[in-house]
């Protein structure tokens, strides 16, 4: 069992922010300015190519953090941010980028690097999140929720298909194979964002990964435009469930 | 040009509630206790068999009114609450109960009398929005919504199609018959509601009748459940979308 060591730490604008490491994953943890306050946690998972810092992070963490007083906490996946790529990566990362400037779907290439990811990934949660609940400010028992969209749903569903602990996830953005039979699995609250005119993702693969969850409550949210044209009101929508589930 | 009389008027929980005809069309309206502030206008339609002042609208003018201080009105449909049927609306209502009896599926009918009703609710909401916009807390610019599900639905989107003055819409629960042309012409801001697993509006009829809306913001809620388990988050949710587009 690894423990959480923090490695820096920073504050703005009421936001508490500490590297850490659980074995050789780093992490980053956003807190309320005041730090040790017991509060609900929220797992973040970053886009494929991105890391755990991102704007989109560092902008739903301020969400949750400076909006409802809870911890966020985030990790680099496999091969990303401040993390090696083995030679698969590379390999697969370079399958990808030939595809892309071909012109050609990138779709079943993405699908099958993200379910690899998800497999080094799920472990490594599971691990962060015992440390974490180590934490006085967390605590064992205190609720966590997950939101990843893009390849942290990829990685998401399966970890939350497998992780009682969490018990409210946001997820969307991604095809239906392999993560459908996780989901089936699934039965906690969940709210699912597409985009209905995804030029990536057809939209009856996205309607297909939402109608897989087995949750007595699920909402889709479809919201008009293309892949990267998530409104940012679907942010305040997501902090809006988690004050709802994890309160 | 019918005059607005106010008939009656009341107050609880800050909220006032002021009954009011015109021409022979009874409706009410709700506004924040102080009454005279100048605030954005919500139109809200009932559901097929129910009337301007059921819990749901009451409900849902609560919500914008003691959350948002805006002003709602509601109006009874014809045949609907306080306004006499005609021979045509018994004759109809009395095929319908027959299909319900039978258990036969009741979405033609439904679809061809609600068309029938907005044939005749369009332009009453037509000439009692031209009455409230001569009240001086609403006026004659202020910006002005429309909510409505099932048969306020079937109302609302031949009324917004042909209405400039409404910039912003809540629609949902019901089958694209009919309504589909008339989303096409429509272009403002929409959140659509339907449930995932409704018995009586397939699911397929449902995102179609979403598809169809020209909107460039149009975002589908999509929740788990039945045709009458509609979540109330669906409500609060609402509440925000006009928040956003009204203010």
């Amino acid at each position: 069992m690894h423990p959480l060591r923090f490695t820096a730490e920073s504050s703005s604008n009421g936001m508490l922010e500490r590297d850490f490491t659980v074995g050789d994953v780093p992490g980053v943890l956003w807190s309320p300015a005041s730090g040790a306050v017991r509060a609900p946690l929220v797992l973040m998972g970053h886009g494929g190519g991105n890391h755990k810092k991102s704007p989109a992070m560092a902008g739903r963490a301020r969400l949750l953090v400076t909006g409802c007083g809870f911890h966020v906490a985030v990790i680099d996946a496999p091969g990303h941010g401040d993390r090696p790529r083995t030679p698969h990566d590379d390999q697969e990362i370079a399958v990808m980028q030939r595809a892309m400037a071909a012109g050609e779907p990138v779709g079943p290439i993405i699908v099958r690097y993200n379910a690899h990811l998800a497999e080094r990934a799920v472990p490594e949660w599971q691990a962060t999140l015992d440390a974490l609940q180590r934490l006085p400010e967390i605590g064992a028992d205190g609720p966590v929720g997950y939101w990843g969209l893009n390849m942290g749903t990829a990685i998401g569903v399966p970890l939350v298909a497998v992780e009682p602990r969490i018990t409210a996830a946001v997820f969307g953005q991604h095809w239906p194979d392999v993560l459908a039979e996780q989901a089936k699995l699934i039965t906690i609250p969940i709210e699912f964002d597409m985009q209905w005119d995804d030029e990536h993702i057809p939209r009856e693969a996205g309607l297909a990964l939402f109608d897989a969850f087995a949750s007595k409550e699920k909402t889709l949210h479809a919201n008009g435009g293309r892949h990267k044209e998530l409104p940012r009101f679907a942010a305040t929508s997501a902090t809006r469930f988690f004050t709802r589930h994890l309160n």
